[in-house]
């Protein structure tokens, strides 16, 4: 039976000073890489094994996995990073303080930017200190200036599509380290989440999520590691 | 210009308690870890990055490689694993004390094992607790039962051949994270050293060394970074 853990960075900085974060590329918290540790260990210890992991192209991510996969004596596996696992793209909200911004736009507002499906925030403005246009991670990349959860998605499965489900269904074990809203690409097309509720799922940082999959790789359970 | 930088792993707990480790997985000591930090720092504040980099499929290299890449903000690059990147197979001695294994058999005999060119030490007993052929990460891989320095260039330079020398003439910037040995391979290979003269030709652990090389891969120079 195929095999997919998903794994949500451990805390960020910017997690912890409650910002949108986004495409920028803050760092973990030590609290993080105790997340990710203890995640790792968790695996390792319910005997989970993989073939095969997926990450983003963000540190917190990346980090996230290393430790984790050194934590289960698992440096080894192959890693592909692609940035169609980036987070969401928060646009303008980039590295704004969430209660500032709810102070400043109205509770109502910030609710629909957050939670909305196909709202996104307003864009990042050209020569913000945010601007990613420069990092040469992403040459060749039509980096978004904003993103909604459903533009987060568009990217997102196409490369679930390419190189993920194609090893699942090759048999391989599936480790993905990725961010709140690139999962939620995941779990909403695999559990079938209906648009207006997959907006307030929450994925927690640190928590692996294990699905079941049949051969065609539809969901037959989903759960966190720590409560089974 | 390609550009190649080539790294030793880190001080391991094995370097330190001068025991022959080849393919067994020892981990870095905190001095080891601490090396490959000053490597990343050292190669950014040198201005050098790279587009591509290759590490065995051995923690110390690993770690060594994720250290460094952290301290230059570079996690995101792809990192090709390989085991033809391995430290020499030093078979019957893996695990033995340098020292003890000196006072058993000789001082001739142990210089001769590791200084010779293609003499290997005595094979690696069957059901030794050193054996990897259960170690699922060299599934369908005929690992060695023991290596000549002759050997291990035997499986680095088809290796080379086929996927670091291909990234370099693509123009890609490459950084390979190592061993003492297979780093001999390369460096012999190079910079035309003579079978007699590579096996007492010293690689210091977490020591940049860069490669200043010709279109057609040829050595114009090669220097510690930190002399430069």
């Amino acid at each position: 039976m195929p095999k997919l853990v998903l794994i949500r960075h451990g805390q960020s900085s910017w997690n912890l000073e409650n910002r949108f974060t986004g495409w920028w590329d803050v760092n973990m918290t030590e609290k993080g890489e105790a997340e990710a540790k203890a995640a790792g260990a968790l695996m390792a210890e319910k005997g989970l094994d993989f073939d095969q992991t997926f990450t983003s192209l963000q540190t917190r991510a990346i980090k996230t996995l290393n430790i984790a996969l050194e934590q289960m004596g698992r440096l080894w596996l192959p890693v592909e990073k692609d940035w169609r696992l980036n987070e969401r793209h928060y646009g303008g909200l980039t590295g704004l303080n969430k209660a500032e911004t709810a102070a400043k736009h109205g509770d109502a507002q910030v609710h629909t930017w957050r939670r909305s499906f196909d709202i996104p925030p307003p864009v990042l403005e050209d020569g913000s200190e945010f601007d990613l246009s420069k990092d040469r991670r992403y040459a060749g990349i039509a980096i978004p200036k904003t993103e909604s959860l459903k533009d987060t998605i568009a990217r997102v499965l196409p490369y679930w599509d390419a190189r993920i489900a194609p090893a699942l269904k090759d048999g391989q074990r599936v480790l993905i380290s990725a961010h709140g809203n690139s999962l939620r690409a995941l779990v909403k097309h695999l559990s079938n989440i209906p648009d207006d509720e997959i907006t307030s799922l929450e994925i927690p940082t640190g928590q692996p999520i294990v699905y079941e999959l049949d051969d065609d790789l539809k969901a037959l359970d989903r759960y966190y590691l720590s409560e089974r």
